[in-house]
């Protein structure tokens, strides 16, 4: 059972913007990209089939904070940690640092989902994602 | 002095994903394209020029919360309002709606900063600024 | 029938980048928007239910000439034009200007295609379509 | 002097589309970022000091073949080549692939110049760049 996960992400130049420093609104894709990397990891998907289930995980809230700026070519340390696994949600939570200093931090919540006829129901996390993934101990 | 503005976004082809909905990231591009465009609005820019000094804004937190999904073609309206104007900071929140009914909803706080050598500094909202932007009077 | 369509894009801050201009994948963007925009102002999508069909336009080619860079907050003029319109396919061009001023000139070419168990399935143009768009008659 | 340089991109939620392929536009950034990794395998980068000049390199000309499309969590081995050397712009090719079968086919011509007051100026390519970077001898 993993409770985090580590990886890093470079600043490509279209991440970046007039101000010379990466766009606020790429963290959010670092985050995203990152919980599908520890999804990975697991054996797991974002998307996935079984029994006869589409399961996916919709985005319910995500909130960032922008500590400092980073520009072109940086590379960025990302910490993933799981800040709270209920029953039907997980949320993470996400720190970005540059040589050691933290430079943003942020948390998504998203929800286990069955995908029926387009829609998306609220299910319960399965057992065979959940035996996978616990809470950081640390937190509440 | 102006405290709230209105205007619409369409669901473009690229702002969707696998899904078939759109990517939560692009809220957060949306938000800073309608406060931009409130400023233009009242004259101001993003990035001014003004007694010798470059100011800007950059974005301190956001966070948004998604409610139902919108998908390609939609067309959503932004509903920008000005919760907290601070000696150095303004909070904006934004109510996406489609066809009414809410769709999501965001808060992003930015910073009034000087450039100065590639760095920023924060600095107190200048009068040219702040005289023509005002907190919404419902707001705490 | 329409052969031209004339749109303008305001050039956002996240279009931007380190170098204080466009961000060159921008433009792949906006032709395809203004392609979609075009569609819809004869009644059209790009994906449409039709007898029972799921009816798409992939991308087939899509080529561009950055001729002069545009910044934030800039207003471009886009000229879309129907170069060719084969059997199978339709090649759009799409000139850009700025202030009168011609800054990328791009050609997207997209085969009309029915959606068939997730596999994208090449057929002719259907009446229903082509019978709304034509050739521009200087055009080869 | 290196002519080729081999890596991989995996498609990201994020590159994708309500046609559950990757978007088009994103093929576009690829190449740019596995230009820059080439540039930073030579121990070069996109945007350069040097005896007091600011170099770097905008597109002049961007084209893509889509050949097949690739999904989510699919990763394509991508093949940078150097299509034409000349003595202000250079031309990659970019063959992409997944699991051997080329995908899209792309190229991107980049002219040499010097940052002056935020204009940019065609120069012939500087010594310390040119020595690294030779033309593919099956090259035209």
């Amino acid at each position: 059972m993993a409770s985090e996960y580590r990886t890093t992400r470079r600043i490509e130049w279209a991440d970046t913007d007039t101000a010379g420093i990466i766009h606020f609104s790429r963290y959010f894709c670092f985050m995203e990209e990152v919980e599908h990397e520890f999804l990975r990891s697991l054996g797991l998907s974002c998307i996935m089939e079984r029994d006869g289930q589409r399961i996916t995980w919709p985005r319910v809230n995500a909130t960032c904070d922008f500590i400092r700026p980073v520009r072109f070519e940086d590379v960025v340390d990302v910490h993933l940690s799981v800040k709270r696994k209920g029953t039907k949600s997980i949320t993470f939570e996400f720190v970005f640092s540059h040589n050691g200093v933290e430079v943003a931090r942020g948390h998504v919540t998203t929800a286990c989902c069955r995908i029926e006829n387009d829609k998306l129901v609220s299910i319960p996390i399965p057992e065979f994602v959940g035996s996978k993934i616990k809470q950081q101990p640390q937190s509440l």
